[in-house]
């Protein structure tokens, strides 16, 4: 197995690009196709200074090190959502990924600064753990991002990610999901704008890509993803996609190319009208938004605790890349 | 295990339908649910004369019953394709239904009346035998029923085809093939009304419908349909059908409510301009027709002869139900 470009030993095959490549060639691949998705959608200008969701797996690692690699000024963020072990090692993670970039982490505590957790905020609001944790993401992410100044808020959702949450929303065909759906979205008022570098890459590239480049990466699941609709979806496209490689990037991004320009219209009448929280001031379709309604639910109930878990082991992951 | 409706032993569970039927009451089933696609869609009228496309599988035998119970005057139309031992089994499973229904059947030899069939047509034409065996079969269908004077053409497609269709559409985003999805297509000049009345229908319905009411039709798959891409679709909806059911039937219906009226101006413009077939005066948006153009390179082509296949035996069939 040779690599395209020099024709030295490859340690990757990608077959929906009937390609190989040798390490060296490889990270040049990632920075391409994250300069490729950058540039096809208009997603950072040169100088930009963009703030970087920061989980401690594969994907938000990898962002992080290919925006750096490719010259933006990036930070880090990092959430600490009070899941047991698996936060305290997202935590190390992220942190040791700042100091070999050399580069700034902004830490939020949900308990210290929001006096809950994820696992007591979702049994408080009896929403599914995934769903508190990504609300309570999106609201932390959006402050700090706005708040920091920034240009752009970045998350490390890769094409498995996207593939699988456009396959969910087909399967209903979630017409207000679907005209959401895109790579970057466009900043208004009290949101950020905010881009999804890694469209291009797989997940198995993304870990590819830490792997190579000496970045280590937690490689555990979230132990509350359990039952995550998403899995099952990734495992009907992978099934697809050993077919015919190439499956996934056509579903995703020909759904950009063809029928996301057709959903204009109702994603134009989704962002009509939307005021602000009386109580934090963020954007928000209700006079309470939802954060701050799971977050006073979450401040007068019995604090969850998760049994301890092991420490991280070998293993594929699938984790939230947030 | 007992029925939904009269507490009686029941024959089959219908998970999506969190249900269980006894053998008559699975019947009534089975014809509510198709009166209910007809009245939903607009197909037919009472007293609507209908020529039902007779493949000898269980669709095409169910809905040619099911339009007959339901008070259609519905003649049925077989296609001898030339694919071996498996086309005479077609034939002989649609006469004996015939038969028994004491209604009339159209015939067409595809060899006798065009001189050739679909294995020598499917190469000759370089095309995949699912390829060539469905433009020889519209054609003749569509012939038929304009000159045999018909309201309508039917079809015995059920939910798990339609789906896998769909399925296939969204992978690539084939804009102008999911603007064209729809379970009834209003006739134009040279072309009948056609209509799907088992949309409503999975698969393993439809077959239980033949078992428990009697019909005898062909579970043996075509030999030629191996590698077709809709078994792997199907397989992955199958997935996700056992984990959540319903998922299938709300992703086809959920389309034709939600996405399908956003599609028309696609559908639109792609039936612009559709001119007449120099040769055989079909529609066609070309000089001469895809049919004829077949037709012609299978004319001088030598025969292709399919091996002898054993006869029809047990088992689960997926074969294009037309």
């Amino acid at each position: 197995m040779k690599c395209r470009v020099c024709r030295g030993p490859a340690v990757i095959d990608l077959p929906r690009h009937n390609a190989n490549f040798c390490a060296a060639h490889f990270t040049k691949f990632c920075r391409d196709q994250v300069e490729r998705a950058i540039s096809e959608f208009d997603m950072l200008s040169p100088g930009d200074r963009v703030l970087v969701a920061v989980s401690g797996g594969k994907d938000s690692l990898a962002v992080w090190h290919l925006l750096r690699e490719l010259g933006y000024e990036a930070d880090g963020l990092h959430v600490h959502l009070g899941i047991g072990g698996y936060s305290s090692a997202s935590a190390r993670m992220a942190r040791a990924h700042a100091e070999a970039l050399g580069a700034r982490l902004v830490e939020v505590d949900l308990r210290e600064d929001y006096g809950f957790d994820v696992p007591t905020g979702a049994e408080a609001a009896r929403r599914t753990p995934c769903s508190a944790c990504g609300l309570s993401k999106r609201h932390v992410f959006d402050r700090a991002a706005v708040d920091g100044g920034y240009d752009a808020l970045a998350t490390g959702h890769n094409l498995d990610d996207e593939a699988a949450v456009l396959f969910g929303n087909v399967l209903r065909w979630q017409m207000d999901y679907l005209a959401r759906q895109h790579p970057v979205l466009p900043a208004r008022a009290g949101l950020p704008r905010k881009v999804k570098p890694l469209v291009r890459l797989g997940e198995r590239e993304t870990a590819a890509y830490c792997l190579v480049s000496g970045i280590d990466y937690l490689v555990e699941e979230c132990p509350m993803s359990a039952g995550n609709k998403h899995l099952a979806y990734k495992a009907a496209l992978n099934d697809l996609e050993v077919e015919s490689p190439g499956t996934k990037a056509n579903f995703y991004l020909s759904f950009l190319r063809q029928a996301s320009p057709l959903l204009e219209p109702v994603g134009e009448s989704g962002r009509e009208g939307l005021g602000r929280c009386e109580r934090c001031g963020a954007p928000s379709p209700s006079a309470t938004c939802a954060f701050c309604r799971l977050r006073e639910r979450a401040a007068t109930a019995e604090p969850v605790t998760l049994r301890a878990r092991p420490a991280p082991g070998a293993g594929p992951t699938t984790e939230d890349p947030t």
